[in-house]
């Protein structure tokens, strides 16, 4: 991958596709995601011929999630998809990755230019010929349309290069008649990258270290951006060097070893462990870094974090207690606490939660709260934790996680259906590890056929439905038959596609032989059918669910 | 279903919701189909205890396409989903509905109004709280926040008359601390329709008259928009009136039954059967109603219509040869033709052709020929044929079919996934009528799994997957791994949703005998799992390909 801010000279390749192609192979991307459509079947063509794999979804809206995990681990992702019928199907898991700030790369193939001419009733069109680069203008940091061989490749690297300094998603459409347009041979040069304002860096710093050095308790919240914008060494460093402790959010959820001494825990207000808020609330200096405050972040409000003793800073605000620094870059402000006399101090006996051993009870049926401890202590240094949103977001929180950046989530825009087609972006960016998907049923019904993708591209997933027969999540807040579900038999789904192997679990012996047969069986994706009850619920959602309850109807 | 152009006058009842449900009931929508979430459930509810069903589908995008084919055989349909991760999930199925006119109402939950105050990270929210109604102004004719319930009534009635004027889809936001807020009991009137200008009116409609009449060869080219604007019954009048024969095009295929003795055929330029072109290509007067010309009636610009012989009327324009008039509505003017003094014609004999018994072929191979073939003789009076993108649509598009608005697709838009769920919105919409689905094995495993949704209704369409391994339409244009697809067993999936019967087809005499037993069979959905050689097309497509190979790469 590229280091941000460096002076890039490339060579130039002869059309505007292999120029494109070329690019995101410099960005480290080695997989796209999509669904071919006549619009995009001649650049389709081009990636299967260049150094790039094309990865096929069932839909659409299984390509977008998968380049966003691809891109939260990778660095950048990209979507492939046909005009309009291809690219509004991905306006949600873009949106998503949006709001979660992942740089995904969305290139739509698009009428010809002559084609245009006299705006003719071309099908796919929906309004005009703008209509979808409109929409996907106000979720991306930048867009193009790759019209004119000349502007093309300084387009491509300006598009590319905001992706990687905002790690949010861009657009790009390629007409089908300019895919093998030729373009000039010359050397082009992405934006230098802006840089902080030295004085105002030096004085924030300053300030900051005078704050934390007199403070008696300090905390570090590590957020998400430490994550997006290659920080977590960093992080690791100040807290190894300066032993203040380190809380993480649920977003930034393994921003950081949870095994590591320093840990805390996940900081949620009163969602979360007590030990971790009452520690948190109760310290005298609250370093946020990379961590913007989300309301799921806040445990829904119930966070009592005081301004007055707070060091805020993230790729896009900076602030001590009240006051606002501009032109402050993240990168600087951590790298500066890094380099700054921050007293060290003694290292403190944080309290922790330990990995229980689970000894499954014999003929005892499966609960959430059971469920989680027993993946618990399942879980290995080469898994990747990955939670569609509802409670297997909520119990995986509470999973203590080995290493670092192996929890993943959609748990700030929480939009269900993420996991499954996750996993084939997580596991083709690192084949080493091995994902172990959380999914309610009510998210496995809406993408639960991307298993069909992982059977054809020979990834192996564990994949744990937690079968409660709807939205489980829901039902405390207000229920009805909206919040019911068809029966599926999920664990025959194997069957269907020919590929995978499927565990009906009702009990804790069933659970706990299937997953040691799913850690065993290597050749494919597992799927495991956990059937909870109706109103079951992890302690992190009870908790979480009296909260919101009120919340729904609310009228005032 | 309210008549256009009617002053109404309504009782208003005493929420912002029991009045939005109220009017939607009076437009004639009966059923609602959406998906859950936290900013939508107290909408929900209030939609389970009205006089509206709410139906549950797996994921939004099916909720999207069950709503517009409910709209476009019912005049309206009402999609309910919540905030961005529900709402974005349907902007491809509302772009279709917006490209081919069927008026489709979005109803987003939404953050309560107090709760956006300080503009927060709630979650859901992907750049500011305006981010989604700004995506759905680009496809929809028009939009609302449901903020003051002082403006709510107007706003309410404001976007669903423009819904029934456009036959296009609208949006309303409803925040969901706005769900129960009390609005005043006071009367609502609707708009008046805007009516023709009726000596611009009179001045077209004596020109197209003597046009008409001194034409030796004239012929009615009945669009699309002569469906959803309901002038079906005065097409009908106006050719049993005149003797004029009648051409529909793919868009509106089945607007008239194709047994009526004044219909042509389906005219799709060279595309089509060459009898259909070469009759309507001679006429030296060609009467087009309610149909905009888009590629894909062109015959991908293969057509030779001339606009020097052309009467053209849709919803948005009328021109007569090279000029134009404004203010004309289409309704009127159809209405006009209708009562003037249109020379009656001899009775024509045009060229037809006959349904032919199919007579299965034992252990012969099942070829898309006659597969349609064996699908034109079984096709009887209370079915409706929706055919989703590919071979489905082309092979499709070449059965006779008995009566009108029985055909349903989105042959201009062409977004792939639309069958099986607009089955459950068009079986709903009209339970006298039993679907039968055309799909390709391509767009099945995108929106297959709504199955559930058909056997959680109870609903029993015919679903004929046509399993060529892959978007065989792509294929002669340019072939590669990316039309290629995972084969499943489609046949099983009854077996993973505990409901309907499956069959495999490889024979004609399967083909016979699995369609006999799916008539039979009642209670649930029937699938047929045809297998069809990977190169094979229908005779149609055969056609199309042979002019759209070409195209893909076209650099110039």
């Amino acid at each position: 991958m590229e280091k941000e801010g460096e002076v890039k000279y490339m060579e130039i390749k002869n059309t505007i596709s292999t120029y494109l192609i070329e690019q995101i192979y410099h960005y480290g991307v080695r997989h796209v995601f999509g669904v071919a459509g006549d619009y995009v079947l001649g650049f389709c063509n081009e990636i299967v011929h260049s150094k790039l794999a094309l990865i096929n979804t069932c839909d659409e809206q299984g390509a977008g999630y998968a380049a966003d995990a691809y891109a939260r681990l990778n660095g950048m992702g990209v979507v492939c998809i046909t005009y309009c019928v291809g690219g509004l199907k991905v306006v949600n898991p873009v949106a998503q990755a949006y709001a979660e700030k992942s740089p995904v790369v969305v290139i739509s193939g698009a009428p010809g230019i002559k084609e245009r001419i006299k705006n003719p009733l071309l099908h796919h069109k929906v309004r005009d010929f703008d209509t979808q680069r409109r929409i996907f203008e106000e979720i991306t940091v930048a867009s193009t349309l790759l019209d004119d061989p000349k502007t093309a490749p300084y387009e491509i690297d300006r598009v590319l290069t905001t992706a990687q300094r905002y790690k949010r998603p861009v657009y790009i459409e390629l007409p089908r008649d300019r895919v093998t347009t030729q373009i000039n041979d010359h050397a082009s040069t992405c934006k230098v990258q802006e840089e902080s304002d030295p004085k105002i860096l030096q004085e924030a710093i300053t300030e900051a270290v005078i704050m934390i050095n007199a403070a008696q308790k300090p905390v570090i919240i590590a957020g998400v951006e430490l994550h997006r914008f290659g920080l977590q060494e960093e992080l690791l460093k100040l807290a190894e060097k300066t032993n203040i402790p380190v809380a993480s959010l649920l977003l930034s959820k393994s921003v950081i070893s949870e095994l590591h001494p320093r840990y805390l825990g996940l900081y949620e207000g009163a969602i979360g462990h007590d030990y971790v808020r009452e520690y948190v609330e109760s310290c005298d200096c609250l370093i946020l870094l990379g961590a913007p405050l989300t309301d799921v972040d806040l445990g829904l409000f119930t966070a009592r974090l005081d301004q007055g003793k707070m060091i805020y800073v993230t790729s896009e605000k900076t602030s001590i207690r009240y006051h606002n620094y501009e032109n402050i870059r993240l990168h600087d402000f951590v790298h500066g606490l890094m380099e700054s006399d921050i007293r060290i101090r003694k290292p403190e006996d944080i309290p922790r939660r330990d990995i229980q051993t689970f000894i499954p009870e014999p003929e005892q049926k499966v609960t959430a709260k059971r469920l989680f401890q027993c993946l618990n202590s399942f879980l290995t240094d080469d898994m990747i934790v990955i939670a569609d949103v509802g409670d297997a977001l909520l119990g995986g929180s509470d999973l203590i996680i080995h290493r670092r950046t192996e929890f993943l989530s959609p748990s700030y825009y929480l939009s269900l259906g993420f996991a499954v087609p996750a996993s084939i972006g997580a596991q083709l960016a690192n084949p080493s590890m091995r994902p172990l998907v959380l999914v309610g049923d009510g998210a496995f019904q809406m993408t639960g056929m991307e298993l069909s993708t992982l059977a054809r591209y020979g990834l192996n997933p564990i994949i744990v439905v937690l079968n409660n027969r709807g939205y489980g999540i829901e039902r405390p807040m207000m229920d009805g038959p909206f919040n019911d579900l068809q029966l599926w038999q999920y664990s025959r789904i194997p069957e269907i596609i020919s590929s995978g192997r499927g565990f009906i679990v009702k009990t804790e012996d069933q659970l706990d032989e299937a997953l040691i047969s799913a850690y065993e069986y290597r050749e494919g994706f597992s799927l495991l059918d956990v059937h909870l009850d109706k109103h079951d619920m992890s302690p992190v959602m009870q908790r979480l669910t009296s909260r919101s309850a009120k919340k729904v109807t609310a009228e005032k």
